[in-house]
């Protein structure tokens, strides 16, 4: 099964290939690359397993490889500067390609460093998991953490293309599988109830890793992603449903400290956190909170917040947020299954009684 | 004398104001605010001398105020975090203003900051030096520097408009002055010869800081500026010739440390260098060349490079520079004074009997 579809952004647009097997397809990759210097960016993890393999096709250019320690700590302006060095280093110029080949924080920087490096060069999104297959690697959003705040720093730009292999899949644990399926159930809940209830008739399969139902929640959510972005490329709108979940899901990530939670375990807590406060305004019926506490749970992840984190916590983490006016917290709420609302304010008793309530 | 013009690039549009007094105009500046929260960022220089005047008009906000070390060498990535580290202690939202209030330094690392701040607030340039008055505040480029090459991590990211006032030039000293009529000079090279010979019949004037005169210079600077940006935002063609002799310069300001030669100052060798180089290829006649190295001198501004540089240090920093294709050196020239090339390499022998010369 090989798919792809077009992220519609003007003269920014570009396209999303998804295969089995695509990491072996030289041309795909070397037609979106423009001149013979490339760097390829990864991480300790993932070089082992596929780094050769994307290399093989590289050799005709003069390749860099900088690979980072694995994990959302290192998602830092520090790290980025490595990358920055090693560019410098051998004299990379404006007209290179960067290669991100490996999930959400390698995306996430590499993009951002490929944004700043002489004010922007090309880069390539090759996601190596779930997460980042189904959502960070599809859309511009760049960037690191700061120590007050996740995602604070970064920048919107949008690759020459991103590649999708299914079978890089095999090779990821059960908890980052299951890290991904948070942002996929997201999709369902935000603005596509018939696939929320593919996800509930089928998540058996996707947990067993059927092939099949993976290829199918990738392009899926890609296309849900691709749409949204395309109607708000820069967040003025509609695109910040896209962060159902991850208000509290950012709190919790600060303030547990990064890399306790993985991004998508974080979501997972965040997106209950957010249902049962649209349950309390009255939106979500009992039934539906059920359900949708139920997918997470069947898909393996945690539903509970941490317990050593208060309320007070919660608030001072939850001021700092992109959605935020004037400080104001601002949140993505249901109003249904299917169904998110744009940031609202909502009072701070009833936010409390969500936060305290554990 | 009152003149407003438009920087003209489609939503991105915004308008330059130059008066006698403007730092006073307190509607000027607040009509580009959105929201309540707004951080200024200045320098320890500029802060004693005009940081009052603009803050007087900002007591009814949520107002910040960083003040930097004053330098070159503090243009960083770390210097940056400071910043960041500010708005995110006040928890500054993403509809936040920053002012950057200052010359160029300041314009270029906040105009970064504002860039890469939750991926991208509102900004507004007050530059305070004749430099980021005629040449940084317009046009978008902003940015940090590396160990290993001047301006070499930035975005692409255009302030909401830019205030200057001609007055604030009364406090600034006659070296920093200088600087500024360097990237003056650069406009009648590259473009405006009749502006060339202006300069040369009216430096005296400037000099002895007649208002009237640099009130001229800057309003000329920023409409030959404005018109380029508009042209090429991106700097995907006509837009380099901005950078007569800034690689020579940038290798002379790097090699040398940052904050050794004022980046006007290094700007006025390279551009002899590169006269020096366009007169050895046969398009400048022995009498341009000499009227140029002229008019620098006239203004107060070195010509001669510094000793202790080789060829081979200024080819390795010259191979790091954003005009390069694949690590080759790229250079604007002059055809003839007010005509200049875009980026061309040269033969490795013609460029090393320039910088073997001295």
């Amino acid at each position: 099964m090989s798919h792809t579809m077009q992220v519609a952004l003007g003269d920014r647009t570009y396209p999303i290939y998804m295969a089995a097997g695509h990491l072996d397809n030289a041309q795909l990759l070397t037609q979106h690359i423009k001149s013979k210097q490339v760097v390829v960016v990864t991480n300790e993890t993932v070089a082992p397993l596929y780094l050769e393999r994307v290399t093989a096709h590289l050799q005709e250019y003069q390749l860099e490889v900088v690979v980072l320690p694995d994990g959302e700590q290192f998602k830092t302006l520090d790290t980025l500067n490595t990358v920055f060095d090693a560019l410098l280093a051998k004299q990379f110029s404006r007209n290179a390609t960067l290669i991100a080949l490996g999930g959400g924080v390698i995306g996430d920087l590499s993009g951002f460093a490929a944004a700043c490096y002489q004010r922007g060069i090309d880069f390539i999104q090759i996601p190596t998991t779930l997460l980042s297959q189904v959502d960070s690697s599809v859309g511009g959003k760049t960037g690191v953490n700061h120590a007050l705040g996740k995602n604070m720093i970064g920048a919107f730009y949008q690759p020459q293309c991103v590649i999708i292999d299914v079978q890089v899949l095999n090779t990821l644990d059960d908890r980052q599988l299951a890290a991904g399926v948070a942002e996929v159930i997201k999709y369902g809940l935000i603005r596509d109830a018939d696939f929320f209830v593919w996800l509930e008739e089928n998540m058996s399969r996707i947990v067993a890793r059927d092939e099949e139902a993976l290829s199918y929640i990738i392009q899926r959510s890609c296309e849900n992603k691709a749409e949204i972005v395309a109607a708000d490329e820069r967040e003025s709108g509609i695109r910040a449903i896209l962060n159902l979940g991850h208000t509290f899901g950012h709190a919790i990530e600060t303030g547990s400290g990064y890399g306790v939670y993985l991004h998508g375990e974080a979501v997972s807590i965040g997106t209950c956190q957010a249902a049962e406060l649209s349950y309390r305004l009255g939106w979500l019926s009992e039934a539906e909170l059920q359900r949708i506490k139920q997918l997470f749970q069947q898909a393996g992840l945690p539903i509970e917040p941490p317990d050593n984190l208060t309320a007070e916590d919660y608030i001072r983490l939850m001021s700092v947020d992109k959605k935020n006016i004037d400080g104001d917290i601002r949140l993505i709420l249901l109003k249904k299954i299917g169904d998110a609302t744009l940031p609202i304010g909502i009072e701070r008793p009833m936010l409390l009684g969500v936060l305290e309530r554990h």
